[in-house]
């Protein structure tokens, strides 16, 4: 059989849970034997979008580069995984519109626990005025109307549930077989 | 068998070719049943450098993020086709150097028969001075040392011909099974 690509995109909040479920989800894939490429949004930022700010324009710029290559990965078969705060909701559903196979994972966590959590200090930065433009502080984040999967980690679900459950939907689309 | 991934990079002047040649690659390797993906220079410019210009360091960074796709396709199996001027020596062996299995294909042709033949207007333009930083007339253009192809769009061979080197170099190299 050959491999199907699709296009799995993680959104939400800094800290939500983004680059580790990714990474779980990613290695559960390999292990299966697929092709998957990790496309971190920290990391893409210096491969792809050096020079770039967070203003609307340029996350956006941004989030159309990494949509643009997961469409080109998909498309070849490779399972592309996105992990971006992606705060824009027009954005994201100009990317789903390109890929085909598009499961759209919303990081659910309330900017209150994170900024409890603040695993990076950045939201301590942020609220005070250190850092700007700061998703959740004092840029906005638009929620996914309608994401394929919903991960709640503000303690609900361990990371390993939380790839558990994008797996499944993976699995209901067809995408990936039944575990035996 | 798992097909193997390359990245095959067409570097050249404006009108050498590329694009030409890279479609008539591309389309064989497909016919064969391989995954193939072209990054046209042009193309790639709307995607991924929207905003950059044609300054050194500008073409550097179009560059390496054409060179970074290409890493990312082909490690997941994908034949990656560049085709891009890319003038500089120093930034395609960067490029090189990340791509494991790196195919350049030097598309030589002089300037005196590109500004003849000038398919595009360009050449005028840029001898008229309406066009800036136009690589062969004001701009440098690094010829490749050692690259692996050498197609001579001179006259001397057809793009049918110049695509059967490039074939024959990805046999030699085992990248693909010699015809029956």
């Amino acid at each position: 059989m050959t491999q199907e690509g699709c296009t799995i995109w993680f959104t939400g909040l800094s800290g939500s849970g983004k680059s580790t479920v990714s990474q779980l989800v990613a290695a559960r894939l390999r292990e299966r034997g697929l092709k998957v490429e990790v496309l971190d949004g920290d990391v893409v930022r210096t491969h792809l979008s050096k020079g770039l700010g967070f203003s609307k324009e340029d996350r956006d710029t941004n989030i159309r580069r990494i949509g643009w290559v997961c469409e080109i990965l998909s498309r070849n078969g490779v399972m592309a995984i996105a992990a971006a705060i992606s705060p824009y909701r027009e954005i994201r559903d100009e990317v789903r519109s390109k890929n085909p196979q598009f499961i759209e994972v919303y990081m659910s966590c309330p900017v209150e626990i994170l900024i409890e959590r603040d695993a990076k200090g950045l939201y301590r930065k942020a609220l005070a005025g250190e850092i700007t433009h700061f998703t959740g502080v004092d840029d906005p984040y638009e929620p996914p109307l309608h994401p394929e999967v919903i991960c709640y980690t503000d303690g609900r679900e361990t990371p390993e549930q939380s790839a558990a459950k994008v797996l499944s939907s993976l699995t209901e689309r067809g995408l990936i077989e039944e575990e035996g």
